[in-house]
């Protein structure tokens, strides 16, 4: 099955961009996603297509109309479409590994890329739109973190990563950071490898990796233990 | 001053990707910020000029080579060039507003984009490279997650954005997430704009906003309130 993903941007020359290489390049010309770029502008208003206006109570910025956004969603998601419908959004939930793996399972999304002023209140509930924000700073819009998300997404669909094994050991996808990687050559600059890991035992090194992450996640990100 | 990014992928044909539209991009054509890629690759070993290589211990994946990695900062980074080290990595300290502000304030960043297996440790700590993560989910490289960090310190470049107010009414630049937006048409599909917004008392609105953003940021994000 194809994840199809529909992404409603006012700069659709991003898209593919970084996504039409590498890993998510090729699955995308195998098709294992499709991706649709729609432009907002396109249903603007008036003769210079005008797509937002001035914040009701004054104030910086511009916000995205109501009226001009829903009819780019409804002509992009015709009825019976029940794929998730999202807004990039730093007001939104965090994205998390978890809701990564529940989208990677799914039919494909919507996304909706904001400007960062803002998009009119009314049609996020009058559609629906699922706010979800892929970390706590502010970008100049919804692009760069659609991007991200996909990313995020397309790896874990089925056949995307060679080796299905990866994606196992992962920071996040046992709750924990990953432990530290090392390779050839055994020494550099001084600097030898962790004498364990040379040792042939394998299962000392299961317990040394183990060990490594739960000290990482300690000193790096006590918020995340506890949470599995 | 011209902000100097520096970033070493094994996918340099991602960049600038979205950062060559939009306010980025025309930030770039006035020199507001430059961008200068490196191909990690150059400095791969032998005929086939391999960058990594099987992890020792064991396990899937492959990891990035300590000396190729340093052999790339080394060329980008002669000494005395105090710019921060910056590798994108989920095991990273998460990137907040606070850093994006601090990094935008400075004279540049070097960004080492990973393969998501990882990267030998002992180039990590040779170099002092400072792991930076954007959000706690996986990523197939550091690309994107280098576009995010960049997208976010470039917008507040001084001379970026058009209108300097922009900025200081956003999510986390007080602490909290922004409260909702409106603007024409005064109605749509029978929802209206909250009538405060329209009456004239600036006093008002303003106190509307404030406690709607902290009803939002209590709601959706009681992790942020107590931060301050």
């Amino acid at each position: 099955m194809t994840f199809r993903a529909t992404v409603l941007s006012l700069y659709p020359e991003m898209f593919p961009g970084p996504l039409g290489h590498s890993l998510a390049g090729r699955a995308l010309e195998r098709g294992d996603w499709s991706l649709d770029i729609r432009q907002i502008r396109e249903f603007g208003r008036g003769r210079h297509r005008m797509v937002d206006d001035t914040p009701a109570g004054g104030g910086a910025g511009m916000v995205m109309r109501a009226d001009v956004v829903a009819d780019a969603i409804d002509a992009a998601c015709p009825k019976g479409d029940t794929r998730p419908k999202l807004m990039m959004s730093p007001r939104g939930r965090p994205l998390t590994q978890d809701l990564v793996r529940e989208l990677a399972a799914g039919e494909g999304a919507l996304i909706l890329c904001g400007r960062f002023e803002g998009v009119d209140e009314r049609v996020i509930e009058g559609r629906g739109l699922r706010e979800v924000s892929i970390g706590d700073y502010v970008l100049s819009g919804g692009e760069t973190a659609a991007l991200v998300l996909l990313d995020a997404v397309i790896r874990l669909l089925p056949g995307v990563m060679g080796n299905q094994q990866s994606g196992t050991h992962e920071s996040f996808e046992n709750g924990l950071l990953e432990h530290p990687h090392y390779t050839r050559p055994p020494e550099w600059e001084g600097r030898t490898i962790p004498a364990v890991l040379t040792s042939g035992d394998h299962g000392a090194v299961e317990r040394w990796r183990r060990q490594e992450a739960e000290r990482l996640t300690r000193a790096r990100r006590p918020d995340l233990l506890g949470k599995d």
